[in-house]
């Protein structure tokens, strides 16, 4: 249930990497090899390519990962949201141009701005639901001050429940609140959830495990990206990183089995 | 107060253009010069040139009206919404690499998605509000059905007038909902609105200038799209498509002076 973010921070990567041009992928595609064997999804962030206007490393990096590792899914993190003609082009985008598995949606413009993307249906579409930061609350959880009226991310899950006949809906439910992911999951029966915020952000695996599995024990998409990209940060990042990020995934992947065994003993795969 | 929306759509664009491989560019740049004394801003819309991987055209175009046109703020469409470091190089993407003026952004993700943008003191912030299409309220209007309790998109307005420390935030306010659009003007003081939904969508001109300006009978930015790239299509839409733009743009000019000096008469600009 692991899946690797690819956010590569230029001011993280090594400087001998950093100063060639197709850099920032060579760092991916290292990164990519050594986690493979570990992860359910990899999910390039886009803006981490275009901010410099490297798109086209955006594109052979997924070109990369399918040629190479074609069982696993690529998932755009992408966050669009637009309407009608505009949103069909930002599908055509992802899916197209990019040839992703899956991308991330962001709800706040309604059905119009995610039907275009469910037309592909055989593709994922994940929409934001409950960010893993704290600066969301005033929406994402409003009016939670009045008792009795629900929060507008359980609006937005039962959207995705309704949005959902081709089957290729997911949530984004941060590891941050596990109450909330909790509430999500309660609401949503077995529909897959990506879950940012583990590591860095604070995010407790066992907690997301117990309360966000679904009858399977199973039905997550655990993101991690910083923490296993920079797993080795230090003087010989340059030599270690590979071996390094290989290291973080199979931990984290070994804990999320251990995690999952332990909560639903018969079913877990070990 | 007309601003004039570069969505060119490759299925629009007359066949001479779209067979040239900066035939989109050509298109838009025609219609820049054709309608630029009549616009108080040019939004281009990311989509129609990243659904196909023309960034470079996207960049280039910026430049042009930079460079032929320096009095003319450029709004970038791109409505993203992620968080900390993903929204800081959104930001960089807008305002280095595209060098745009301003760009639009989605608050779902709350204050760390629009946070970064907000440093960029001498650029604008546009925030989704309320936008035109009615998909959207089951959740921008998220409680409407308890009375007493204020819709999701006037959280967003006053959140946004929180976040306007350096004076450069806009809001997004639909010209399909001019009593939304109102309750928006009287929340936020003169902070200045972009209104889509003119033209195409049904939006109606004279309803968003009675409810929509500032105190000053201004502080109105009205898009128009597809009413002006495509006014003169038709047989010979190749040869008079920049005329029947700029025409279009001088008579939604004219339309809203006329209105703003009926409902202001000593305030307007004729």
């Amino acid at each position: 249930m692991l899946c690797v973010g690819l956010d590569p921070d230029p001011s993280r990567l090594p400087s001998s990497l950093n100063q060639e041009p197709d850099g920032l992928q060579k760092f991916c595609r290292r990164i990519v090899d050594a986690t493979a064997e570990y992860v359910c999804a990899f999910k390039p962030q886009v803006a981490y390519f275009a901010a410099s206007g490297r798109e086209d490393d955006l594109a052979s990096l997924i070109t990369y990962i399918h040629e190479h590792h074609p069982a696993i899914p690529v998932i755009l993190d992408a966050k669009r949201g637009d309407i009608g003609s505009t949103a069909r082009l930002y599908a055509q985008e992802a899916f197209t141009r990019y040839a992703a598995d899956a991308v991330t949606v962001n709800p706040y413009a309604g059905e119009e701005s995610v039907l275009p993307y469910l037309e592909y249906a055989d593709r994922g579409v994940i929409v934001l639901c409950r960010t893993s930061n704290t600066g969301s609350d005033w929406l994402q959880k409003y009016p939670s001050i009045y008792p009795g009226i629900e929060p507008v991310y359980l609006r937005v899950a039962d959207a995705a429940a309704r949005w959902n006949t081709n089957g290729n809906v997911m949530l984004v439910a941060g590891a941050t609140f596990p109450e909330e992911l909790g509430a999500i999951r309660a609401r949503v029966g077995d529909m897959p959830l990506l879950v940012p915020g583990i590591g860095a952000q604070g995010g407790d695996l066992r907690s997301v495990i117990t309360v966000g599995c679904d009858s399977r024990g199973a039905g997550l998409v655990i993101n991690a990206s910083r923490s296993v990209l920079y797993a080795s940060d230090g003087p010989d990042f340059a030599d270690s990183f590979a071996e390094g990020a290989a290291d973080a995934a199979r931990e984290m992947r070994d804990e999320i089995r251990k995690l999952q065994s332990e909560l639903a003993p018969d079913r877990a795969v070990v």
